[in-house]
């Protein structure tokens, strides 16, 4: 019995701690969000609410950032047969970058008008989507850890789909450069852009 | 080998990160539950902890609230048949609210015998009760994501649970424009309205 | 199909959620320790530290007894053969008391020396102790929820054993009003008693 | 039916419990981060956070060294057959350790070029290290809880593997005498000596 120790990583135990560190990143978002301290009457309050909509709307952001980077991690695993050492630390490093989130959407909005703040969001996000086109490109090259009867189309268009998050990511970034305030915005091109590639008779990955 | 993008998600992953964020958001509910600081002698602190005992309650009404919208949310999954995109980012779009829960209990806490702060919280649940009324009916209208064989009496019972918590969320905000310090316990009412629902026959979903 | 709405919640989801909470509940207990804020200088360090002391002990006394109560959720589980909708309450009220241990022990920890804060921390330990005892006891009566084969010995060895936790947690707080200080420590007399209980032959639950 | 306690508890409970701690303490570790608090033009924000990049190296030193381990985690119950009583608690406290990473990192950080606090650190690591090398060896004295056809050499370089961790936290114990402020560095000769070691045909645990 010599069970290689590469070979010994089973791809449902990385799952499970790739599910587990995206929930909490997803839910501590929340903790961003600080209940505002005003004078008890309600339009104070509405007031300090309406102040915080651009946090709401990061939130939001995040969120479903967060999200689609989840979707595209399980679309990917569920054609990967196996995991080796290598796409166990492509993985990781990608959790890292999840697990940086919630440090870098408080940053932006701490520092809303400022294109700094904005930049290193959108870098966060562009490292992340990056690692997934790394992911991708790695494990389906010459087959090495999918299927062998996986077909080269599914593969090309698994490429295009992980390309869109690192480019609309840079995008914002050119954007932040003229109005960072609104800059996170440009992320809700994302389904639109996946909309259309699917439409295109791209359906995988 | 063309597996849809559409189906390669099964449901049994969506429910891992459905559970985690369920678990955090419960978790971290205790989080805005604050130790007090008084002076160190036992009737000072006996008394700091009964000004919070309206934040006791409420923690524990959000508590089974999550509780009980995470054993809908399996109810539902235990008789989907597979998942596709749209029941996905439904999903997605009620842990979002899930994930918001620890903010506006938090915030009815801190704004009591406030209108408007008990509104956002009762919104926050309607909103949550909705979706979870949109999911289901999406995914049994012409048996869409269910066995072919699930009965209408089934179909339909499980929309008049489903209605439930949006119901009373909207009959609470009614409340906390007479009374917002006790709208919360306006959800009380769920367990007895489920009940009676039951006992007329209503067993599923 | 009328699956019934009871049958619908099998075992393996409700461990899910159970896991996710107490490995949040025991991970978070972490927060009530802060990094103490003294002059840089290696002395002032330890003896800040120094004082951390008896946070240190309830931080491993609080954390051990989630392992036990998580230990004994399982070792019940596995001789549930089915859920049943009080189960499943009974579970989730456990849950709750599970939530406010981290608030318990950051009370305790803030008000040392006071009877009150400790007999709440072990008033929170005693109630997870009896749900815990109450769910056993309701799942076995007449085999309730367990395989009729089981063995009426395990059963009552089981009664037993869950009885420890409760008990040790009401002597705790007849220590509280002697010694405050020290009646967490003795939570630790339950590895002694489960230990000589199980050299009793006492090897169920 | 008389189920031994002991041989009630599956090792893919523990991993899931194991997974869920992992996946928080590695996710918390961002709390550590706080978002610097300086007027709002980008110059000051800019120094502001290279003033954090020792914290932000910390961060990942952190997050990886707990990857590492959970890695070991996963590799040691690949190989364990099933589970006892000692090591169910030789693994829960190991998890403790876990817990208490998000702690020592941040004292570390708060307490730069200080020994004192770098040691701590590292103690923390070397006593996690020096726990899965002994659950290691407990499982497989004697072939305890693992297939008796495992080889003698998987389970000796498996020995070799669990000592690099404990061995490199003990160096860079050494380290922090000299130069506390880097002494956390020595960390990265990990992947290095782990590299070495595999190449010398060490392909196991």
């Amino acid at each position: 019995m010599t069970r290689n120790i590469e070979s010994g990583m089973a791809t449902n135990r990385v799952e499970s701690l790739t599910d587990g560190v995206y929930a909490i990143a997803m839910t501590i978002l929340i903790l961003n969000l600080r209940v505002p301290a005003v004078p008890g009457h309600p339009r104070a309050l509405l007031r300090a609410l309406a102040g915080l909509q651009l946090q709401f709307f990061d939130f939001f952001i995040s969120f479903f950032l967060l999200a689609i980077f989840w979707i595209i991690h399980h679309r990917q695993f569920h054609y990967f047969a196996r995991a080796d050492n290598n796409l166990l630390w492509i993985n990781l490093f990608s959790l890292a970058f999840v697990v940086l989130i919630p440090f870098t959407t408080s940053l932006n909005g701490e520092y809303r008008n400022m294109t700094l703040s904005a930049v290193i969001f959108e870098l966060n996000i562009a490292a992340l989507g990056l690692l997934k086109y790394i992911q991708w490109t790695y494990a389906t090259s010459n087959h090495r850890l999918v299927d062998p009867s996986l077909s080269q189309e599914v593969i090309e268009n698994g490429k295009k789909l992980n390309l869109v998050n690192p480019l609309v990511a840079f995008l914002a970034i050119g954007v932040a450069f003229v109005a960072p305030n609104y800059s996170t915005m440009t992320f809700m091109l994302i389904p639109i852009i996946v909309g259309r590639l699917k439409k295109q008779n791209l359906k995988s990955v």
